[in-house]
């Protein structure tokens, strides 16, 4: 197949790849597509495998795993592949260690913290929430504000509005968990961008309806992958073959991989994390404005641990399986915190018991540095804590540290710092020539998400189409991709490199001006004094209190 | 060569790397070393060219360039070489554009600000210094507000404490110049760091006595390098082989490069940007710690510019040849600012004349996605509103984007973003095994500087020798290394994971209280309201005013 000339090359054999080749051949059958994958697997960042359970023949996922009905794209995806969804359990009374080293339980949504913490909490949570709602998602600089908040990481903004440990300490778990990493590493404004994307703060981080943990996938999430290699052909996909080298000119792409494969294609989708592709040679380079985006959008770093049982002990004991902790009391004699941050029931549909347990941020890197034994010492002995002695009873117990993966370089999701937005906005979505870019980073709707790798493909494959094969196009499918779309296609005139450089400076128009609110309640303040100074004296000459 | 046995191999021929193998040399000279550079010549981020000039035969530095009476490293190494200096050239007015388009002049070293802008710049100025004062270079979490600071970027920094456009303007064009970032990119408690570690602000900035911008090198900074690798020996430096592989057992380290070379050695130091180990392969795999460092530790971004002169018509005109600008107005139709953030003389020692110009940050990002020529009128555009239209009448027009350079990834120097300190604090300076670690990044005085390179390849190579030969080091020698010894080697017990984990989660332990001085004020104010209305109703009531 070497020396074949295609109509597009997919680089990346990830869901959003996959989607973008299921979706040039949905649309153009006798499109000819190939995918080219550096692993020996599809799936990217989902990966699903058996493990010893109690029924013997089951699978989990040691990568990305939930779903929910508020995903539309990665719902109807699953539908249309056959796949089906079961709910993430969640019966039971929660547990949590938030504000110091005490398990408390709760069952609604409400965490059991202190009544200080949580109205610090949800205080917080409402003004990222308000900030979220105001921010465009493929323009964030149009907020008068945008600048101030990518000059913050999340921690400072938590260091400007938040007041107790215990809120601290769940704000903190959830950067862990949501994005890898520590909130003081976040650019603010894309936190808010990340949530807009996902529908709120809540949508993120919670299991009902609509929420990104809501169900579980049969069979596990690489299914998804797999069902859409099915798809497309086996023969579409090359595997076990990273690519070393991408060459375009006017008129086409040469692709080269590390075994020496060559293929050309009129056009190539790159849909990788965006950090793979400082590890190919673009020839001419990427974009200034790109290759800058990269050294600001360093992946997450997050492990997860499953532990499969004979019996879902914690349920029979009236618990779900959830905790959140901030690490609690040292586990291990020298190690200040416990590592979990996160954990689930992750009882298969059939109905084998298992925990699913998440490592994310410092805790990960911290206990990374340790042998796999101390490190399973210590997760068994923080999980004990909540779950008491019977889980090291476990069939199984595998973990999955995602830094240590190839061509992945952590995990979940790649996280803007602070001061990257401009670069992003001017150029996560931008095709360069003849190369279009997907990937769950570029999504508008979920991004980080599998939905949101499914977006992006399906995207960036219509937009690839729509200079190939304009009139197999429907107007929806044109409504779907305008971001996606270079800017000379979208009959904005021409393709003058001005435009990103106006925005990337965009960020510099804003005005440095003393915030109004502060004028307000200074100028308050200093009306009550004032105002009752003068009553004061006024009543004292009136009255000629004698002071001596 | 290929198959020999070394007891060092350097990898990396910058400043840093030959000073380690130097340095080697002249403790031990029968000490077998060499140094494996994957570029085509030594020198790292100096290189120095010949370019069309006044004399015909003149070197002009595209890389670092200037050297001062307080970075005592660097000087020490000059003179042992035999390179000569000389000083900047200052004389004459300064040029400005900040807080607006307009172009004022002045002579000392107080910005021609208005008057609210230069106590704005100066109060701002003297909290980061007397901050900067208290911070430990290689503990800064010791710091009670470590973490706060760590959670914001410079420009966070800077929307908290400034309120001019004149003084934001001064300080972003200095973050653009010294890290080629944005300010709101780089992590306050790294510039904090950074700024200690130079020994003041001021250091950074200026041209005067002891400053960053004192001296330049006679023939250019280059020689340094190639005078090292004369003196180690030419067949010490393997030139245009990228290490591709480091692989290390308890007794060994084995090298391979892309060309097939393979040689195996007792310890390696890695004198690369941290940037660099991303694209070797490492067995057994760096630690998870310094792994996410490189997520953390980016390469800023400065394009330098060198235009040659048969006159030196700025000098003719009272002018120094330095200027600092924001961008002031548009110089091309469709962008919002001009491209030079600062511009110095650039004569020779010979008495060729030349200027040169830099640009940083966003501003050298969003002008690279130009054409070199749109660049060129830009820059030539820009200039002419300091320096008239005679900076068109250059013989020779030469300009450098580092990003562009093969196994650079940016210039001047990596930054750390927010949130990073705790990775950096950690993992920077700490040996691996048989693997030490130098380049500018890990030096303790001057890091970033040519200067921080000789320190931390002098004090590399001098804890590696404490591992081979100890006995040929002296008791400054060992002052000297403490920061750059693996832990079991500073007599302090065993080498536990658990100690980068305490020191990776060290910035947790920081409490979370209301600041007392918001307590204090908030309690003062309160208490004058509530005396003056108490006041004022005791008097009422004494005089029985009538309010109806």
């Amino acid at each position: 197949m070497s020396g074949s000339h295609f109509d597009v090359i997919v680089i990346g054999g990830g869901i959003s790849g996959l989607t973008a080749a299921y979706t040039v051949k949905r649309k153009t059958p006798h499109a000819k597509v190939i995918v080219l994958e550096g692993k020996d697997r599809v799936g990217g960042r989902t990966l699903s495998v058996p493990l010893v359970g109690h029924n013997g023949a089951d699978k989990w996922d040691l990568g990305g795993q939930w779903v929910g009905t508020g995903q539309k794209h990665v719902m109807r995806l699953l539908s249309e592949l056959g796949l089906e969804t079961y709910p993430q359990y969640t019966s039971g009374q929660k547990l949590q260690q938030l504000g110091g080293s005490k398990v408390t339980s709760y069952s609604s949504d409400i965490p059991s913290l202190s009544f200080w913490a949580l109205v610090d909490l949800y205080w917080h949570m409402a003004k990222t929430d308000w900030y979220q709602r105001q921010i465009s998602v493929t323009d964030p600089f149009s907020h008068p504000r945008a600048k101030e908040w990518d000059a913050i990481s999340i921690g400072g903004f938590m260091d400007q509005t938040l007041y107790t440990q215990g809120a601290r300490d769940a704000v903190e778990a959830a950067s862990r968990v949501v994005l890898g990493c520590e909130p003081s590493q976040v650019s603010f404004l894309f936190y808010l961008v990340y949530i807009h994307m996902a529908g709120g703060l809540e949508k993120l981080l919670e299991t009902k309806e609509g929420a990104a943990q809501e169900y579980r996938i049969k069979g596990g999430a690489q299914e998804i992958s797999l069902k859409l290699m099915e798809s497309i052909g086996e023969d579409a996909v090359k595997l076990a073959d990273p690519v070393t080298s991408v060459c375009q000119t006017d008129k086409v792409v040469e692709v080269t991989t590390e075994s020496g494969w060559q293929g050309s294609a009129s056009f190539v989708i790159v849909a990788t994390p965006p950090k793979a592709m400082e590890h190919m040679r673009f020839q001419p380079s990427l974009s200034s404005a790109r290759q800058n985006l990269m050294k600001c959008m360093p992946m997450g770093s997050l492990t997860k641990i499953i532990l499969t049982y004979e019996t879902a002990f914690w349920r029979e004991a009236g618990l779900s399986g959830e905790i959140v902790s901030n690490g609690g009391d040292p586990v291990l004699t020298s190690c200040p915190k416990g590592p979990v941050c996160l954990s689930y029931d992750a009882t298969t549909e059939n109905g084998s018991p298992a925990l699913v347990a998440f490592l994310g941020g410092d805790l990960a890197t911290a206990y990374a540095t340790m042998t796999a034994k101390v490190r399973q010492e210590a997760v068994l002995e923080h999980l004990s804590v909540f779950f008491g002695p019977q889980v090291r009873t476990f069939l199984d117990y595998v973990e999955k540290d995602w830094n240590l993966e190839p061509l992945n370089w952590g995990s979940p999701v790649s996280y803007l710092t602070p001061g990257g937005m401009g670069l992003y906005t001017a150029t996560i979505r931008k095709p360069e020539g003849r190369l279009h870019f997907a990937g769950t980073e570029t999504a508008t709707v979920w991004s980080g998400y599998m939905s949101g790798a499914v977006q992006a493909g399906e995207a960036c494959a219509l937009a690839v189409l729509h200079r190939i094969f304009p009139s197999c196009l429907s107007q929806e499918d044109l409504d779907a991709i305008t971001p996606f779309l270079a800017q000379d296609h979208q009959g904005k005139g021409d393709t003058k490199d001005e435009r990103i450089v106006c925005s990337i400076l965009m960020r510099d128009k804003k005005k440095h001006s003393i915030s109004v609110w502060w004028v307000v309640s200074a100028g308050l303040s200093l009306g009550i004094v004032a105002g009752t100074v003068y009553l004061a004296g006024l009543a004292l000459k009136k009255s000629e209190i004698e002071w001596s």
